[in-house]
């Protein structure tokens, strides 16, 4: 049986929805503690940023340490999650911010259970010019 | 056991690397059918472009298909493939390209072995100022 041949379990998705969901309140609310409890603690964990190339939780850490906390709220629209047997998950959403109205964000993460839970292993995040 | 409990097992990351390198040149090459064959042909399968936000193998066939096939030679950086269990693998590069000298790309896939093979079922391609 590969990972392959059970997408989207309801019982799985639905943890991946609340992690999601946690991770999505503590970026908004800049709660760095929790953004850093839901990546994956490891130099080949990866973030590529808007403005920047995170490569390993050290990084990381330093980048959202450092960051102002304003401006960060935002409306999601067109969220998928998809999960790939019962270990892996896929999320994509595309984000707008009021203070930046012709731009579309899409963020990208990568999760897997770990022993103690799901973590984001790669991330992607990124805006464009609305087409 | 979770898909966590090996990480870069020598075996399965060599396959990835054959695979992220056939997706490559395929890229390079304009090669579409190769490209088209090594994402999952699934509704669920999404790619955020450079400039466009894919759902679905329907909205990425279409793009490609319509793609113009200049421009496309880059040089890959700090290539990153990590592997998660048997049946996972996330692959990040930085590329840049001649034509874009103050540029940097960013890509980002999440493969699945299936049935078939090693398929991409998420992608995030972007492309910043260079800090």
């Amino acid at each position: 049986m590969t990972a392959a041949s059970e997408i989207d379990i309801p019982e799985v998705k639905a943890e991946v929805e609340v992690v999601f969901a946690l991770y999505e309140a503590a970026l908004v609310g800049n709660d760095v503690a929790t953004l850093e409890a839901l990546f994956q603690d490891d130099p080949r964990t990866l973030r590529y940023g808007v403005g920047e190339n995170l490569y390993g939780m050290d990084e990381i850490r330093a980048f959202r340490r450092g960051r102002a906390p304003q401006g960060l709220e935002r409306r999601l629209e067109k969220t998928q999650i998809t999960t790939y047997g019962r270990d892996l998950a896929v999320a994509n959403t595309l984000f707008r911010r009021e203070s930046a109205p012709r731009k579309i964000g899409r963020q990208s993460q990568t999760w897997i259970r770990f022993a103690d839970g799901w973590k984001v292993v790669s991330a992607h995040v990124s805006v464009i010019e609305e087409g």
